[in-house]
């Protein structure tokens, strides 16, 4: 591969990348204006790996940035997946994987590869940089619906308990300290 | 400051900086559906950051990215200054420091002085982190607008001329193979 076709590779990943601005999530932005997209999410964790990641075990900032800033890009194809919604799992992963495939496969080889690892490893939620990117994806929505008055809580009706199990256990597996600190605000909150 | 007094305030921090999901851009994204917002420039150019970075000299990816999620915070407070219009630059600075000691001030003061040594960094355009991020910031706009049919450059009725001196030697500066790349794409473009 010539330096030329190797950025010419690199910069239809980066174009394609750019539609992950238009993937609305089930969550408001803070001020409840709008629902958030994919790609300010993925800009606000990476922002809150960068801030916090002191408050995990064995975390490298940088590898979960990188993970966080890549997490997403298969919804580009696969769309996002509302946490409280209703899924068929195995369809959704069928999806997610043909989208990783044709999504990294824009960059040279190499650079599909390492990013393609990340992301798997992002998704077997196994290492310990997993796990305190995972938990970053399940801490920072209850934040924005605190702040928004109810977000996606309001729309899917959800309980104390749903969210305990289906969110809060997410964050406490790799982040016990921010479930520490999130867990009785939400308590408070969704028992009204 | 206890754990959770250093937890409460790395928290107001992420909180305000969801704002920056409301600063608009004079750039569209690259469907041309509506304008650009700085959070999710801030993760494209993240993105570009990790994809890119072989083709600067003696860059540090991490550092570069860290930068890049850092860059435009300070909009929140001083707006977005649009490339292509006029400004007094003075009173700009002075808005954007104002913006800087308050929004770092909201982290506990060690995290506050490390951001905003690596923000005055980037303003500061000098050492080899900075000048390829600010190549980045540079270096993305130009490909939305070709991608989205002229976008700002339409607005701004700009000329080869002016998107050479005020884009181009910004992005030859800290990464010539990028402005090879983009400047024969764009003077195709701007000479219609």
């Amino acid at each position: 591969m010539t330096d030329t076709s190797r950025l010419d590779a690199q910069m239809a990943f980066l174009m394609e990348a750019d539609r992950l601005k238009t993937i609305l999530r089930a969550t408001p932005i803070a001020d409840d204006s709008r629902p958030e997209n994919s790609a300010e999410h993925s800009w606000h964790l990476a922002l809150f790996a960068l801030v916090l990641s002191e408050h995990g075990e064995d975390v490298s900032a940088e590898r979960v940035i990188k993970m966080l800033l890549l997490h997403d890009l298969v919804e580009i194809d696969a769309g996002d997946v509302p946490i409280y919604g209703q899924v068929d799992t195995a369809a959704v992963e069928a999806r997610e994987q043909a989208a990783a495939d044709r999504i990294f496969g824009l960059l040279p080889a190499d650079q599909a590869a390492e990013f393609r690892a990340l992301w798997e490893e992002f998704e077997a939620n196994e290492t310990p940089d997993a796990r305190f990117a995972k938990s970053v994806d399940r801490f920072q929505p209850p934040n924005l619906n605190l702040a928004s008055g109810g977000g996606s809580w309001r729309d899917y009706d959800v309980t104390w308990d749903v969210f305990e199990s289906r969110v809060g256990q997410k964050i406490a597996r790799g982040a016990p300290a921010l479930w520490n600190w999130i867990a009785p605000r939400v308590r408070r909150f969704l028992s009204h």
